[in-house]
């Protein structure tokens, strides 16, 4: 018997990619494009591309709250063009399954990743916006962990999902460059106003830890306020959830140092004492790229159980 | 073969309830004291005092953070007294199972209770304190589930927790009583004033809903500005859990007309319309009182698997 496959694909805020993943973890080609055109005419192209003999099937993570049996995305608010599209559509004879990005992401980094060890954490997505999967006695919890959408400031701004003061809106890549912007808006001296040829709207989260660990004091302000929310977050989820380990993933990782390690000193400030001195707090162990697609891939080659 | 028992005990901020509960549910014989004594030596002197052929075990289930194993009690910060105490001293021959009270509360709900017609919900508390537990596949979570220290005000007041702006500030028995007080100490005008003989600070829960039934603008105004925050942790636990029901249960389940009707008003405006469409939100079948003693017994009489 040759070698199983699965085709993985993770469309998220920004990116879609789809991968050729073989039984033992190994991705074998991946293909990406931007998930700003035609999502559904990218997949089918990309499947077809990388399909060969001893695929078994098609697993796909993607951004927001879905319809498992029907294949569905119900809501996605950073991705609002799949709202109300179903996979079905695409009329693949493989098997199929979807899960939510992040979900798939856990499972990515419990069969691969930094999740290997531990039998119960939280895996957190850090881009533009927050998401969320929960491995729990090794299984993913097929629930919803929008951990991005828990209210954290009661009478916060109104996030588009409808709720107020979402975590997601204090802590995210998009969070972080819309505090920059006000900021330099209001004439904040920073080597930000530099950038992009001067059109600071143009900034991306990358300019920022480039310009904090250079030093400048915006940068670094802007970083560590969104850090200590992420914290407010993070300790939210030990509270609830008493994992063993959170896993943290996602273009943000870039700027552990700052972002990241105020997020673990208020996280440690605030959860039960009891509950966050065993927790470890570790970046992705697959370079926040591949998880999605590794998980998404473990859905059909292990026909992983998703307890729901 | 005689019938089966086991000893169920509850051990939550105000009392400490023993039980002996039959393997058909049936609550035989109960005994309730107040917690602020010597908890120890009253949970002895009630479990000779209702043992029994046919007891199986004894399954206690207490406010707080708990070491399952040592059977100790890390941190309980509504039962101070009990911190650092180990259920082993009591020298019990028979089995022993220790569980947090709400998690003990959830698994009454789901044998004997409102929670019979789900597989997945989440349990809170709403006493003194704020706590919560989750059931997933018919199964209790053997996570902390601690829903009153989630933050829902990132710079709010300090918790005794360590944490700061937790739902239990705002949403508890003990936030309603301070912030009538608050009012009255102000001089707002209320029949709240004439209460225990004029002196307010012995107000309790129920002198609130009393007044507020009878139209008392301040505990009116005090019962629904609760029911709000407790609106905004229910909304933030159904997008983590997306759960088929809550139910809810404790001595502030009596003001449901006002306290609750404002926080499934306030929940369902926030959580994501795709999960709080379908979502029950239900009072305890168990009138508050006794589902954390059910849930205690059936730990010892179904060996019920805690899913850690």
């Amino acid at each position: 018997m040759g070698t199983r496959y699965a085709i993985g694909v993770d469309i998220g805020g920004t990116n879609l990619r789809v991968a050729l993943v073989s039984e033992e973890g190994r991705i074998i080609d991946k293909i990406k494009m931007p998930s700003s055109g035609d999502v559904m005419a990218s997949l089918r192209e990309a499947v077809e591309r990388l399909g060969r003999e001893g695929v078994a099937g098609i697993g796909i993570g993607v951004a927001g709250l879905l319809d498992r049996g029907s294949m569905t995305v119900l809501k996605s608010p950073n991705l609002p063009s799949m709202s109300g599209k179903s996979f079905k559509e695409l009329g693949f004879t493989l098997p199929m399954v979807v899960e939510n990005d992040a979900n798939a992401a856990a499972l990515g980094e419990r069969w691969m990743g930094a999740g290997r060890e531990y039998r119960n954490f939280v895996l957190m997505t850090l881009g533009t916006g927050i998401g969320g999967g929960i491995i729990h006695r090794g299984e993913l919890l097929g629930v919803a962990a929008e951990v991005g959408h828990m209210s954290i400031s009661a009478d916060g701004e109104k996030c588009p999902c409808g709720n107020y003061g979402c975590l997601e809106n204090y802590a995210s890549a998009r969070a972080i460059i819309e505090a920059a912007v006000k900021a330099l808006e209001k004439g904040a001296n920073s080597m930000l106003r530099e950038c992009c040829m001067g059109n600071y709207y143009k900034i991306s989260p990358e300019d920022i830890y480039r310009a904090a660990f250079e030093g400048d004091g915006l940068a670094r302000d802007v970083l560590k306020e969104a850090g200590r929310y992420l914290g407010i977050g993070i300790a939210n989820m030990i509270n609830m959830m008493s994992p063993e380990a959170v896993i943290l993933t996602g273009g943000l990782i870039g700027a552990w140092d700052i972002y990241i390690k105020e997020a673990i000193r208020e996280a440690s400030r605030r959860a039960f004492a009891g509950l966050v001195e065993g927790v470890k707090i570790l970046p992705s162990a697959l370079g926040g790229e591949d998880a999605g697609i590794l998980g998404a891939a473990a859905l059909i080659l292990h026909e992983e159980k998703v307890s729901v």
